[in-house]
């Protein structure tokens, strides 16, 4: 099965250019599932209807978010009726939406998808671990489903790596976003999970995290807010990871960055084009 | 001119394999000079003139620090002696040692390189960005500099993109260090200056953040310590970047990252068997 | 009922001023209860088996504690065996000891006594409020219960008010401690629950927050550890909360400050030698 | 020299009850100076210059600030023609405003008001140590100045307190304010300077630090926010503290808190009537 996970999208740059990449991103990988992180689409908070409609239309599977999940107020009313977006999963109970989703891939795989939020250097919130726990213990690899993967929105990246390791031959895949920066440690962790700290943001690079720079650099220097944030409008760089996993375990067998126009150097799954590592 | 630096060293595993690879990756990209950051070297926690010594034996020409720089004592005596041995200019003033050093490479260039502290998520210290402003001021790049370089040891992702904003065009190259992942940004900013927000550490990525996982895990699900941390012992990788400077600008023309051994995967520059982009 | 709550023991000083001064507070308060923080109490970090004992022998009859709980590794023995120390309820499941515990008085009333910790500025625990809730949801006022004192271990100011309003008609007595310094805002909340923010501590008020202030002032101005933090050993000032409830509804009709010997100016219930407001 | 420091001002209730007190907190102490914390006087956000106005009017010599000094973008232009408002001196060098302020009282005596912010679960700023220590060096009691007192407006008590003493023996007074609730630790440091950890707010007790109590304890249990941040208006205490100093010296002989109306118990000096310790 092949999995492709987009981290945040910052903003207009980052929407169209997940809109006009995802329907090549899918076919170049031949990609059961693509999730994306949608917790900046809307001007750099937060997420409407409206843009959850415009992924779904491109080929977005399911969105997950972060702590910027209630920026837009409206979405406090419409995400209880689409199951496809979800929150992180440690929020309180009684919260709306969902911290996890079980979807169906066209093939007709099922994957259950996860969201979960860091504390550390973050928003207190229950505990990330227990919340995760919880669901992998209800649902196992090749039992109940195809595969799993966790997006776990954290600052730390001690408490990144540390959930993959909490996950390791648990989930299909484990993958990080809210740096905003894509980081170059994909790996298939000893237990079979495929792991990167962080997928990076879809969003223009020339930026401070998908921001326009001016704001962000008078508030470092002179401490004082001169206007609002904004997002950087220039070209986005696409920002993800892959993984394909053996159809057997619902573990991986080959994990990848993307990373598509704008800024940063380009760089797409070598066995892309190749058939699947293991016949499904 | 050919800068390479090395993130966090984490522990043996870090040490062994910088000091292996060291001779290798100046000759393969026929470097000028070669920063690592040494901050975890000793048993994850500070670093000392033993290891400072074994480094330089190896070909390491700058060695910087970051937040762990004092937790082996013995470095408060040792500091002021090392011209080559850097820790965060935004200590307080009076702090021993020194926040920038000269140097001078094999070729007779001279090059600045700065080590700065992010206050983000970070202990109090003083501006990162008067100080690092401070040395800019005093110091041109083709005027009384051919190279400056900054690392730039920080958790925030925003405070690093900021700092390389803040130097663009002013100094050679602007590196993070801190979070122990290497990021996949690496670019020439638009006014010249090499940045990545982050080198990575030379460590075992087998590990939360360079540290034999076990103990890690257990703190963030149970809360109550059980042991100490120890540096994971598997092979480590190693991570940098190289960057390549025009000597009529003292700007960057090229950057690339580096990953070696270990569980990464491998990267090298394309052009370090190429001939300069600029003769010298 | 009369319930006495005595703020954060630190170190020797504290220790042997609340030995001291226990059984002379309960006498002149003729009081049915008293509770202390003991969570400095063992050299400025956590408790042991012995300095329990020693404070159970001189009348004290509950101890909570805070983020120092573990500080002492014994306690992890220790604590499932000592009905009478409690430590925050919002460690994970599974964590060693009680976060609440039912205790009778001398007079055969039965009072719940919870511990809490706050997590804003502090680590990542599970939800304080909740965890609370679900005490005060088993256990009523006047129904199973005669008294409800929460400490609520806390850092910021806010936290400890909010907790102080959930309370608010639900517990007899809610109170702050882990600041170090008694707060001055002693009150009947609009529905019956007695407040302070903070009790402050049992310590010795020429310091930093108990500790001898030389290495305190050093690590804040030069930002590098010179020696340990050890307690200040000048006299120690008793701080802490008495409280009267109305036994037919277990809210409170009586709140005033304690503070005995050591530097702050001295204070004691003005109502300690009258006869209660109602009769039990 | 009796000095008179009211804490932070929340809201129109805050304003309100300070502006009908200062005169006879002024007369009843025979005050000579009277400062107070306006951070949070607009509706819990920042001040204008209509409130400064009117707090001069009203008896206030001076005005300090904190973290919400910016928040009432008008500050910016107006707080450089305003000699008496002063905001935290720790900002980088260019920040609009004056960090200390030297004001003449009724009587010919020069004061020196130092307002300094703690950077301990705080944003980031310059060294309040060295930005206290540089106004002290330049500036002796009895040589150039007949009293100096110091806001330290901070998060942590211990950074509190550490400012205490850094400056006992060097100013007349030091004082505590952002956590709006009145501290009960006053006292005079063994070199002579009062002290007490925070002055508590000028505002409504049946409130989150000053806020209407809804939505507060809304976004602590829920995690949501539901509306803004608005006063609360119920009845203020006004709190503070006095000092009374030695002519001969500068240093304080006598300190007391004030609590006038609203929830908190009542308190004033006793000495308020009593003829001054040292004749001037
Ligand atoms: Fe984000
Ligand atoms: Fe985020
Ligand atoms: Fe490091
Ligand atoms: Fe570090
Ligand atoms: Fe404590
Ligand atoms: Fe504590
Ligand atoms: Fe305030
Ligand atoms: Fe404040």
């Amino acid at each position: 099965m092949r999995l492709v996970y987009l981290g945040d999208i910052v903003g207009r740059a980052g929407r169209d250019a997940v809109v006009e990449r995802a329907g090549e991103i899918r076919r170049r990988l031949d990609a059961d599932l693509l999730i994306v992180n949608g917790e900046n689409a809307a001007g750099g908070f937060g997420i409407t209807q409206k843009i959850c409609e415009d992924l779904y239309a491109a080929g977005v599977d399911v969105i997950s978010t972060g702590n910027h999940v209630w920026d837009q107020r409206e979405l406090l009313d419409y995400i209880d009726s689409d199951p496809r977006l979800i929150r992180p999963i440690n929020f309180p109970a009684g919260t709306p939406g969902r911290g996890a989703t079980m979807v169906e891939s066209a093939r007709g795989h099922q994957v259950l998808v996860i969201n979960a939020m860091g504390r550390i250097f973050m928003d207190p919130l229950d505990d990330p671990f227990a919340g995760v726990e919880e669901q992998l213990a209800l649902c196992r690899l090749r039992e109940s489903v195809d595969a799993i993967v966790v997006d776990i929105h954290a600052e730390a990246s001690s408490e990144k790596m540390a959930m993959g390791h909490f996950c390791d031959g648990r989930a299909s895949f484990v993958v990080g976003s809210h740096s905003h920066v894509p980081t170059a440690d994909a790996q298939i962790l000893p237990g079979g999970t495929a792991y990167q700290t962080d997928a990076g943001m879809c969003g223009d690079y020339d930026s401070v995290i998908g921001m326009e720079k001016t704001e962000p650099l008078n508030r470092f220097t002179r401490k004082i807010a001169q206007g609002r944030f904004a997002p950087a409008m220039g070209e986005a760089t696409v920002c993800g990871v892959a993984v394909e996993t053996d159809p057997a375990t619902g573990l991986a067998v080959r994990v990848a960055p993307i990373r598509l126009g704008g800024r940063l150097a380009e760089t797409f799954p070598d066995w892309a084009a190749q058939g699947r590592a293991a016949a499904e």
